[in-house]
């Protein structure tokens, strides 16, 4: 349980407040939904990466449900930012920076939750990004996007860097528990990385002979 | 397991009903899909909030396929749809009064088992709305509709209420099982609130500075 | 675990490796995306059916994670049919046939995996099926297209008989274990069912006075 460890249990709440804020102001700006819609999405972008998570290491009922701390940042991010949403429009692209910062805490967290839970360190990285990448894969989905994670091609990679940099952290070994250190700098990276791919709207290249076509939305790198 | 409690199964089965029926129309009239079609989302949207509430509880495999009477109940039910889908149009709004129905049935008794599984009242409540709205969700996401539940204000809050109704009857207490008039009034004022929305059109506020926009769709409260 | 049972693990990845490839070339070819979303949504459609099945029994973690073999024959899937995507478009239908394959080797190591787990014929046969569909749900859904199980009647019809043959040839006794004939002769029916109707473009019967509309997109019933 990511309880006993109170730097993960800090990290994974950062994440979650990060990814409703995230979640709600897509709501608000993509969608347009009304308040129940703005803080369901919120919600869901917040939990959606741990609950994937906790279903495919089979620690159910998932942290979410069981440690009702989760729920209530969840909420409070989304209500927040369905309040403040005119204020937050004036920060420099609130929308990529708190999903990156969702996406980096809990590739983190996710890796090493899966390292505890006995996975190998191969499927510790991939469980991390999945953890990552899940909560906007599931926001995408149900406004009608194709998912970040498949039409930016640096939204996948920093999150296996992130989640790859805490499992060698931890030589592997479960009981070698993360450090705050450590932990905060593989975070880091995987958020570094991809602000920059935000940036420079970088992408991971294409199969010969195609083009970039009409089934990407525009500014498909958007969080 | 709800098949200790006769009651809780009965309305269970009924809500798996009420749901292929209209998952099922769906298909034939907003999908226009074949037999095959039809069966499959009518049987997604009845047993789709079930799947999700035991997989959160750790409650697995599903009773949807431990017991076959849910499978049964939900393809009988998306079989008699399409049969008779001609009859039913001419009922007044039937697609909206199953999935009232649906909604309503599935909220109490979502709440009800997640009290038996030993989650707290405020889990249970969330737990609850989560089987109510779970199958309309799939529904959507499956015929690319930005789901009900981000688009009407009346869709989950109905739910929530219903489900707090549910779990205030029986005070939080596992063992003060829910009685027939207290599930059937919980179920009722969850019905009767989500059918003053669609009559009415109702919709929770909406963040300042944003209007109605294209992401949803014309007629977002279709059930 | 499929694991004891060398001829479903074969079966298992030989599948795996099919959807991979299926996954890999929809991504090139109608989303156009780039490399990390194709071996992406390639990996998804591969190991989706899996996940589902093993979710749904309770199996968990998934047979992805517990056994690396999955998740390397799917990324190698993914790879290859992004390197090799011009040579592929070669083939004839390939994205059917990879598609059909997957299909029926899924249906029938799903529904015997469901057996060995203690379901019911009828209900290893829904799990069969289930696996066999899940994969290619999850890739139709993630870049927002309508399920193929959805709009093409011979879709879900192949991968039930494959599955009641799998279930038949074991006479529903989980001792019983599959041989490698019965296998093989299940998942060619199931096969040659499949690719007759994508090359006659067959369907089920519509609900009468329904014509297939504009929510079925064009060529609905592609892999």
């Amino acid at each position: 349980m990511a309880a006993d460890f109170p730097l993960l249990l800090v990290l994974d709440l950062a994440g979650t407040f990060a990814f409703a804020l995230n979640g709600a102001l897509v709501a608000v700006r993509a969608a347009r939904l009304d308040l129940v819609g703005v803080v369901a999405l919120g919600v869901t972008t917040a939990v959606g990466g741990g609950i994937i998570r906790d279903v495919l290491l089979g620690a159910l009922p998932p942290a979410t449900f069981s440690d009702w701390r989760y729920l209530a940042v969840a909420a409070a991010g989304g209500l927040l930012a369905f309040l403040f949403s005119g204020l937050l429009d004036r920060l420099a692209t609130p929308i990529e920076v708190f999903d990156a910062a969702g996406l980096s805490l809990f590739a983190v967290v996710g890796a090493a939750k899966a390292l505890e839970y006995g996975m190998g360190p191969a499927q510790a990285v991939i469980l991390g990004a999945l953890t990552g990448v899940g909560g906007g894969t599931l926001r995408d989905v149900l406004i009608r996007r194709v998912p970040t994670v498949l039409t930016s091609g640096l939204y996948a990679i920093p999150a296996l860097v992130g989640a790859l940099l805490a499992v060698l952290a931890t030589r592997g070994d479960v009981d070698d528990v993360l450090g705050v250190p450590a932990s905060l700098g593989a975070a880091a990276a995987c958020f570094v990385i991809r602000m920059v791919g935000v940036r420079f709207d970088l992408h991971a290249p294409r199969a010969p002979g195609t083009r970039r076509g009409p089934a990407t939305p525009p500014g498909g790198s958007a969080g």
